[in-house]
């Protein structure tokens, strides 16, 4: 390759970002992004992380000491919480209604995990109490796992009752917050999880990259007492705690712009406030539904469980899924996304996340489908 | 957490970063950070994404299919080669003389594997005719893996003579180029390398964050036909290299940022032209090697095996580690490393890599010091 056909200056175009993640992004984040780096082990990036950890406890609602973003994307963070307390041959327990649900039954079984799933169909809810009763029968589970906002169909799962269910018990409470952290309630301690893993490229409105994590102290004294070592060097707890609590050992090499750009949108979040938050979102959402009822189109998720940062919704008869999404990216350069599994083809994934969550862009979208298929 | 008690505004110090990364960063590069995000699944970005796999095939010397960044830190990419070619009960053979050969170790016993070490004094090369003879012995291994660049000492391994011997046999040849990638000489066809990886902080100068690699056919042989799972869903090349080849199936969401980043980056590699860019490194690190010597520093590592791109050297008696990087930090700006692992408190490791890879910056730090040391 020379210097004559090397690709052209970075110039993407410019998106109205509606679909499962990224979301649209706030220009002070940006202005972070392009803050100029320090080292990893700077005592002024000490200290930032620091402050990133305290404004992941206040988003995450909780006290847990470990709690910190991992250097990869949700996925890792997902991986993460179970390498960390699942040894081989312990039993876990997962719900299993979307993609996602499916993604836990695959990394615990890559864990060498025993996994006991409850299925239920996509695009409905898990009931709580078909949960605690397959916890009662497993009580020797190490762990049990669910997604509390499934990007796949656009349900909400109740997380309560299963949480207060496990609080007394052994076993540990994993909930996926990817979709949900920043955009709805969730109360990682009055509702007893034990882990927890986000992303940040939903309701946080950062580039993806990053992981948020948060573990009880009852995960830590799994992660203690276990009897192997972790699988993961890369994700292994026992290590990155030690570089993010006091001792700052050296792990791996920070991300350190991504962090940049996590703490300013963790100042974002904070300033709005989480209830403000949370209500945006919840307008924007109901908003964006009930202009979809008046276009004609079905949405997809239980009436009452739905999420409303993304809405799934039926593909009306007629309306070819792949060349609609198209010219409504190259013509208005709006990005919704496409079914995922089970659902591809069949519904779309819109999403109002983070910054993208306003009625506006809501009023964009369904001005758009009115010219297109109206 | 109220808007009161937020942190404020992110203002860190300006630095020039000469530890071992990373490095310092072109302003291009932070435009490119400061891009607008489009979707991971954006025709678009499908396109950046083959820009980005041509330019850093370029880079590697390679013609591989697979070659692309990992969603994470230059580790990721380390236990990326050995979880995908490494099971349970296999034998891997490892050199280790420095901190990054004993993570590999590591990280391989995690895979299960059975490791044999070819230990080394740390600061001098391992023999490449002691390696030929245990790979002889060993011809079971599933593979052999060296650290290119030895960053905690600061010595260059060399690879041809291993590479050429193992090119017959069904032995692997995994090498660590973290931080020679970019900076200096690396021929992975040329020399029968099989699974190389990186990092992009150090002669890349992109932020932390991405791991490039790079898997011969002979490498995705052995994937293809491996009996068990890959035990990392994150890191599943399987997977992953469906998103980056022709499918373009979603896997993970991809860091679009920091992929903006590299190809911006890469750009600036490719206009410089390797050789340039090689001899600039060589340069500028010869130059500081002679002024340690006129300070009367002595050099770490092995004579006619340092490397260009990070400068080893003993502190002298009565110099206090901890404060006197501290003051070039606080007065000067100047980030160098300290030692890591058995050379804690003993050596200094300087970086010139990438952007900082300058006779200036050379004369700024070695200033700096006759001021405190004289």
């Amino acid at each position: 390759m020379t210097a004559m056909n090397l690709p052209g200056e970075l110039n993407p175009s410019v998106r109205l970002l509606m679909g499962p993640g990224p979301s649209n992004i706030h220009w002070r984040v940006y202005r972070a992004l392009a803050t100029p780096v320090i080292g990893h082990l700077d005592p002024e990036f000490i200290v930032m992380m620091d402050e990133i950890s305290n404004m992941l406890r206040a988003v995450f609602q909780t006290e847990n000491r470990l709690t910190i973003p991992m250097s990869g994307t949700g996925s890792s963070g997902m991986e993460t919480c179970f390498v960390n307390v699942v040894e081989p041959g312990d039993k876990v327990v997962i719900g299993v209604n979307g993609v996602f649900g499916e993604r836990m039954a695959d990394v615990a079984s890559r864990c060498g995990a025993e996994v006991v799933r409850i299925d239920e169909q996509w695009g409905r809810v898990i009931d709580p109490g078909r949960i605690c009763d397959a916890l009662g029968k497993h009580s020797d589970a190490r762990l049990f796992a669910v997604v509390h906002a499934e990007t796949s169909t656009g349900i909400m799962q109740p997380l309560e009752e299963v949480g207060s269910f496990l609080r007394e018990r052994d076993t540990l409470f994993l909930v996926d917050t990817v979709t949900s952290l920043g955009g709805c309630e969730l109360k990682v301690d009055d509702w007893g999880i034990d882990l927890c893993y986000s992303g940040t490229q939903k309701c946080l409105s950062v580039p993806p990259g990053l992981s948020p994590v948060t573990l009880s102290d009852k995960a830590l004294e799994v992660l203690r007492n276990r009897g192997t070592e972790v699988q993961s060097w890369y994700l292994d707890l026992n290590m990155i705690a030690r570089y993010w609590g006091e001792e700052r050992v050296y792990h791996h090499t920070a991300p350190v712009s991504m962090l940049y750009a996590l703490r300013e949108a963790l100042r974002i979040v904070l300033e709005e406030g989480l209830e403000q938050r949370f209500e945006r979102h919840r307008m924007a959402g109901e908003y964006l539904q009930t202009g979809f009822g008046e276009l004609g189109w079905a949405l997809f998720a239980e009436e009452g469980r739905r999420l409303p940062m993304l809405t799934s919704v039926v593909l009306p008869r007629g309306l070819e899924d792949g060349a609609t999404r198209r010219r409504l990216l190259d013509e208005y350069g709006i990005e919704v996304g496409g079914g995922l599994g089970e659902t591809k083809g069949k519904i779309w994934r819109v999403g109002l996340m983070g910054e993208t969550a306003r009625k506006e862009n809501a009023d964009t979208l369904l001005s758009a489908l009115r010219e297109i298929w109206g």
